[in-house]
């Protein structure tokens, strides 16, 4: 229960929320880039790496800004953790995008589409509770929120790891969509280790 | 070395040691369904998951406990450490027996039973230090031994995943026994986590 | 902006830069092997494991200090995190070498070759950035590189693990090297920890 005599600076919410929405607009891409035919998804990865490149810069301009601003809304570590798991969760859409593409796959099984379906929802969540950083109030529904979808994605991803390997696929093949299977799930785990990094500033600033 | 001006709050201790107790039947359950017969696994996973809700619950209620103590025996962040990496480690052992039902597996090799007998060393450990938090006595000992349970555990581990590479197994059953040897790998992992946790802890008291 | 009453306690950047400077070794070491010849390669394993001995050792006796000194120059939590990350870079390094032996690989392809130039550059940087730890100035260029580094890295990766599933590699085959080029990657992502754990400590003390 810290005192606060400091106004609080407004302006890392607004970054905070910059940096999730563009995780939407990833996740977007990634949903739209796994439902292409081949020879279209390479165009796709390509704004997904610029919504990736966006990403980073938000990223960036949060520390450039820890760094020269002496009054911080909450911890400073808090801000910057939160910040650099914001950016872990682009980075995973953007390898799974960019996976898809290097390992020349062709049609994806239904589950993986199912596992993107999570991460937009993730992402949305995501984008949405940022803003509300700024009272710390209605919080608990979102960290609640994606914990359920994380375990549900949980789930489906394990459903779909033994079907690659139950249902006779050729070994390379199954080794290449596991391994996208594997970064769509670090994906996932990454929106709950910003959810539970949210959880952890609402427990000290409550 | 801050000044105790508060008397420190018991039913913590308590909860981190619940929560511990559950790894010690998970880890046992995990090794009866490692040995068992492939039809007899379900039945035995379903207990697995059991025990992984129990240690769930276990979680959330030292996290509500949390959100509505003033006072906490030692750092907050701490205490939400401790509860999620004592889950983590749950998580991984749940997910071990579940993969080993999923991929349809028969009789497992001589070296991942070991494997096991590691975790269930390093679940005994940790329920016997938790109650130790209390004093913060007699912990080094415990933290010791699973740094070198952990070591030794790596070596099996590698070893392992060679045997699996180069004894002409079937590819697709190779990545099968590979995935479940890494899970049981990352439980080990989690423990040590804990472990290094429990000695943070231990320094930032002492 | 702490107020600093106490000196600073000079032994442990000294600690540090000696952790750090094992790495320098083995990274040589494990650059070396993976260029050596199949029947060479396990006599130089050793020599990488007991650099890793070496390497523990310094990071044990942090950790001991830590514990007996009252004032350090800067939180003992980061010390601690400083010192674990840098012995995870070790680790991840010792392994890779471990399972180029265990795996009993021939000629390896050119890019593996490429990702150590990349952790040999990137012990290198981390090695001179520690003493300057001291007087907490021109740290902002290492992590920059680190991050740039680990980009890099991280393009090469790809394209390398695309490269052993496309070219018809035997399945067995494909996953060890798989393996392998993944715990190097795991040792360049330690060295990005090393790095962020620098600049999360900087903006501290700034």
């Amino acid at each position: 229960m810290r005192l606060r005599l400091t106004p609080r600076n407004a302006s890392f919410f607004d970054l905070l929320a910059e940096s999730a929405s563009h995780l939407v607009r990833g996740a977007a891409l990634l949903a739209e880039l796994l439902g292409a035919d081949k020879e279209d998804r390479k165009a796709i990865a390509t704004k997904l790496r610029e919504a990736e490149h966006d990403a980073d810069e938000a990223t960036h301009t949060i520390m450039r800004n820890l760094n020269q601003t002496f009054v911080t809304p909450f911890d400073r570590d808090d801000i910057y953790g939160l910040a650099s798991r914001l950016d872990d969760c682009m980075d995973a859409m953007e390898e799974a995008g960019d996976l898809v593409v290097l390992y020349e796959l062709g049609v994806l099984p239904e589950l993986i589409i199912k596992q993107v379906d999570v991460l937009q929802r993730c992402a949305e969540l995501t984008a949405d509770a940022m803003p509300r950083l700024r009272s710390m109030k209605n919080l608990t529904e979102y960290w609640v929120e994606i914990n359920r979808l994380e375990n549900e994605g949980d789930r489906t991803y394990r459903r779909l790891v033994a079907e690659l390997f139950n249902d006779g696929l050729e070994p390379i093949q199954a080794m290449k969509l596991k391994d996208v299977v594997d970064t769509l799930e670090a994906a996932a785990d990454s929106f709950e280790r910003v959810a539970n990094t949210v959880e952890t500033i609402a427990l000290k600033e409550s």
